[in-house]
This record gives C-alpha cells, sequence and structure tokens, in this order.
C-alpha cells in the first residue's frame, strides 16, 4: 500500500514531533495542507493531549499523528541526580537560582495504560513511537482503536525489528536528524548511521513503506529520499522558524545564525544523546557528560536553569534542537513549508536498482 | 564548467581511492569504462608510483586521479609509541610477534617536494588530496603540470576552504563514507555531517562542482546525489569486491557476510579515526582508543598482527574499511559496477531549490 493511502494523506511529507517547541497549531497546519501533521505528548497531561486534539480537529478534519515515547524507564537513582546537580550548582549560583525549589523526578513518561486509554477515547489516524514500540497487549491496544502506527529505525536491524512488531510503517533516521533520535537496540553512538546510508538499506530490507528523516530541508532533499527508496520524508528542523511553532526567541535566534552550522550529540538535557546546536552548556560540559542521569531524568536539573537564562535573553542553556540541514528553516507559514516540500515528489522516478 | 567537461570523463563517476586494497588494475577499469579511476600514493615509494601510472597508461588513455596525503606530520613521540606496543604486548604474545622485529616510524607521508617533483614528471590529469591542500607552492607545482585539483570536505567549512584556496572540485564526504575521512579544520567527531546533509549544504555553499562521497552503493544513490545538487559521486566500497580489487580475502568475506552491518570510526589502525567493519582489535581496543599515536604513527605496531593474523585466515586485526552501505558490494568487474552507477545519472533531474 502506498505511503499516502496507508495515511490517508495527499502529499509523503510528515511533519516530525518536536516536544517543547510545537503543539496543534503546527500539526493542523500541515495536515490542512495535505502533510502529516504531528503532535509530541510524550511530556502532556492528559488533558492538555485532549485539549490539543481538540484544536487540530476544530482546524481541519484530515488526518494528524499523536507520538508517544516507549523508552523504558529505569528506578530513580538519586545519587546519580546528586551527581548531576554537583556539577550544575557553579550554574545554579551563577544565574541565582534556588536549588531547593527543584522538583525531582521526570519529565517524560513512556506510553502506559493511561495513554491506550486515551487513545481509545481520541481516536487518532495515526500514532507514531519513538524508542521502539510499546509492549504487545498495548500495541494491539492502539491499533484497535484504528490508528496507523509508525516509529523509527536507526539502524537496518531495528527497521526489522520494527517491521517484525508490527509498524505499519518504518521511519529510517539517520544520524543527520534533530533531537532525540528513535535509537532503542543499540547505544553505540560511534556505529550510528547517516541517513544517506541508512534509507538506503532499509527501504531493501523491510516491505512497508519507508519515511526519511534526518537532514532532508526542501525539495531536492525529498527528491534524493524518494530516489534512495523512501515513500515520504519526515521534516523538523525546516519547520522550526514557521509561525505556527513555539520555538523560542533564543532557539529562532540560533536557527537563523550562523552557529547552526555546529551541531552535535548531546546529552546534557535529557540523559540520551540527542542533536542540538552547540552552546554554553554543552561546550563546558559536553557534549556527553558522565555525570548525566538516565534518560529522562537529566532533565528536571537543567529547566530551570533554561527558564532563567531565556529570561535574561539568552540561549546558553536551552536545548537548542536542530538537525544537521538547516538551510531549510524559513520564517514561513507551515503550509507553505510543506508545499514547497511536496515539490520534491514531482522530480523523475528513481531509477531500477541494480 | 560541467565535472565530466573539467575532468575530461564520459560519466561523473570516481573511484574513491583506496590504499591498501587496490593499485593501477581497478583504477584503469574504471577510467577505461569512462569514470575516473583513482590511485592511492600516500603509502607509495615513487618507483611504484612510476610504475603504477605507466600499468595505467597501457590499459587505458583516459585520465585518471593520482591521490596523496596532505596531513601535517606531528614529530615522532616515542613515549606514546612505547605505551601503544604496551597496549598491544598481549596481542604480540598470542600471534608468537616477535617485538623487537618491529620497524618505527610512520607508513604514510605527506605530499612534499618529491611528490611534486614526481608529478612534474608523470602529468597526471587529476590529482586528489585527502586531509586539505598541500602549501600554495606546492600547490601552485600541481597545477602547473596541468592537473586538476581536487579534496574533500566534511563540513561547510571545510568546502568553503577547499574553493578559497584552489581546489577545482571539492568532494563532500559525509560520515556514511569508510575508510579515511578527510577531515582537516576540526577533530570534533561529535559534530561530523551525515552525507545527506552535508551534500545538500556544500552544493549550496560553493560555485565548483561537488562530488558527493559517503554511502552511495548504486544507481539509486547517485539519482539521489545528484538530486542533492551534486555534480558526481565518489565511490569505494561498492568496487572492493570487484576482481581488479586488491582486498584481501578476509576482507572480502567480511564485506560479504552480515557483520558488514556494524562498521565504527576507529583510530587503532592508524591513529586517526577511519570507518571500518568492527572486527577484535576495534571490539577490544577502541573504537577510539586514548593509547593509539597520533596519526600515521600507530599503524606500524599493529601490521605484524595483521600479517600474523590473516597468514591464519584471521582478520581479527585486519583494517576491514567498509563505508555504511555494503548493498553494492558485487563479485563484477569494475566497469559493470561503474556503468551500474551512472545509470543513475539518467533519472529525472532535481527539482529546482526552494
Amino acid at each position: 500500500m502506498s505511503l499516502p493511502h496507508l495515511l490517508g494523506i495527499d502529499l509523503p511529507i510528515v511533519q516530525a514531533p518536536m516536544a517543547g517547541v510545537q503543539g496543534s497549531a503546527l500539526a493542523a497546519a500541515v495536515s490542512q495542507a495535505g502533510g502529516l501533521g504531528s503532535l509530541p505528548c510524550a511530556m502532556l497531561p492528559a488533558d492538555a493531549v485532549r485539549d490539543e486534539v481538540k484544536a487540530i480537529r476544530a482546524h481541519t478534519d484530515r488526518p494528524f499523528n499523536l507520538n508517544f515515547f516507549c523508552h523504558e524507564m529505569p528506578a530513580p537513582d538519586p545519587q546519580s541526580e546528586r551527581q548531576w546537580r554537583a556539577a550544575l550548582h557553579a550554574y545554579y549560583l551563577e544565574l541565582g537560582v534556588d536549588e531547593a525549589s527543584i522538583p525531582q523526578g521526570a519529565s517524560r513518561m513512556p506510553f502506559g495504560d493511561a495513554a491506550a486509554a486515551l487513545l481509545d477515547e481520541l481516536r487518532p489516524p495515526v500514532v507514531s513511537f519513538h524508542f521502539g514500540l510499546p509492549a504487545p497487549d498495548l500495541l494491539a491496544r492502539v491499533k484497535a482503536c484504528g490508528a496507523r502506527v509508525l516509529s523509527s529505525a536507526t539502524t537496518v536491524d531495528e527497521a526489522l525489528w520494527l517491521e517484525a512488531h508490527g509498524a505499519d510503517a518504518v521511519i529510517a533516521q539517520g544520524l543527520d536528524a534533530g533531537g532525540h533520535r528513535g535509537v532503542f537496540l543499540t547505544r553505540d553512538l560511534s556505529s550510528q548511521m547517516g541517513t544517506f546510508a541508512l534509507v538506503a538499506q532499509v527501504a531493501r530490507a523491510v516491505h512497508v513503506p519507508v519515511i526519511a528523516a534526518g537532514g532532508i530541508a526542501d525539495a531536492a532533499g525529498v527528491a534524493a529520499a524518494l530516489a534512495l527508496g523512501a515513500q515520504g520524508v519526515q521534516v523538523g528542523t525546516a519547520y522550526l522558524l514557521c509561525p505556527e511553532a513555539k520555538t523560542s526567541a533564543v532557539h529562532r535566534a540560533a536557527l537563523a545564525g550562523s552557529s547552526a552550522r555546529c551541531t552535535t550529540l548531546t546529552n546534557v538535557f535529557s540523559g540520551r544523546p540527542a542533536r542540538a546546536i552547540v552552546n554554553r552548556i554543552v561546550r563546558e560540559l559536553g557534549p556527553i557528560c558522565a555525570q548525566a542521569p538516565a534518560f529522562p531524568y537529566a532533565a528536571s536539573a537543567v529547566a530551570p536553569l533554561r527558564a532563567r537564562a531565556e529570561s535574561m535573553g539568552s540561549g546558553d542553556f536551552s536545548p537548542l534542537w536542530a538537525g544537521q540541514n538547516t538551510s531549510g528553516c524559513r520564517e514561513l507559514p507551515a503550509a507553505e513549508i510543506t508545499r514547497a516540500l511536496a515539490a520534491g515528489t514531482q522530480a523523475g522516478g528513481a531509477p531500477g536498482r541494480g
């Protein structure tokens, strides 16, 4: 089945779910333009998800995607959290943050029973997962509510795993991609694959449709992804300057400036490597910091530094998520970005594989 | 000027120079088929280069490329070499290698006066460099002998630097590529770019023709690279099983097997990160080993382990160079591989950039 048919969309352009920088407005605009808008739900309480889905449906009757994380949740490790706060102590002093006021605990919860019940209620057309797939009984509930299921692979082995465990389409997400990538079978950063090599091989390996992600910024990138064997693309970074995105002012400035050329994989914002523009905290503590607690526990202790710094106009402690190709970032409505990307589907077809 | 016109070739397919696994036979076959064959010269004495060029010219009258390294050569560091041998000591014992018999010193010398004089004599149509470009006076001598000059960029900044310093075309070489990549302005592994994101941005940034490299294995990959804005491609891994390549038996077996799915950047073979299939020495000492001396000094101490292990049919200590996409490896003559790749130039053109 073709990807547009599978997902009920006109254009094979998926807007990447980007927690913290977008909500229903961006998702609705992309869906209404004919692509697949995505709402990141991993950091939202159930009532907020309800409100956001209502807002999407008020704006468009087209399909949209709800994104959840399904990471394994390690037990809290108070000693590790203490070490992390010690590593951040000088910053708390510098910015006048009261350490006693910082909440313990996790910012991102994995998909579970409550989320499955919420999907039963909301019946979204598409659900995508990050970090694998939920346990079989939970996944069965998602499918029973009528949703098509997507998940991300960062290696050929992960793509084969996702296909075997029930994904309706696989997002082949290369190292070029911004933010957290969907890595789940390995933690070995040194062997992770670039989008070019990954998409070419995933498209050969699986039978479900492949959506290419990572470094795709414009129509030429879409044409290249289709030439490699993908049926569609997932694009995040190019939407970050859209008026419908909630990207912060410091993040917008970083994306528009020359610092966007230098991104890296860093664990200082969440405990898990994710691609961001290099800023002060990444330069001084990272990019990979041994003191950062396991995902998702690193986030709470950094959040107040970010808030304080941003209130003073500084992005020194903000997760400036970005992929390796920021050339598609434009201050244009999301519908225009979507249509410009879709022009890449009009290029000549790929030649036959040898 | 178009890339084929610039280089005097029919097909925009450059065979990547691969020291240690190929000589004149592969280069001549690719050139005769209409691509640009390359002879890796960094590890060859002058007389060997003369013989190889003679062999190429006996086989074809078409253009070919001589490749040299122009790394900065650090002073020998006996203490670092001692530490490295200590790290390898258990392997020497296990394989019965006499440490006293291992020569000190460097295996790869940077391009200098003698090499420039050799080019005056041999007048190759194309010369490519790895790790930047030689000093201006040396580069002027290369150009005066009539050669077109290529070099590799792994970031947009490196591409701009190469264009400003006289490269006639830039090879945009992504993280997906095998072996040593041409990194020269930074040593920060964490920020290195995938082929997809790199080619798209280099093609926008420079005015000279761009040759895409890294993860390109078949006609579909060539079509994708051209869609991203490249005028040609450089392909290495896909040629490694050709009868004209000197790829060792253990290397061929690794490329053809499932272990080829797992490559990594390792410094254990030369002192500089290069992409290879993960084998025993990489797993046990690497992928990045702090004890490895600076490039190129790590190589001499590993060479006898490799030789001994290979004599017993084992690739445990061999540099099993490979890019992240080995799906194009075929036991076919290089001319066939070249023509199959070139079929990718017949796909529809890229759409206009937005």
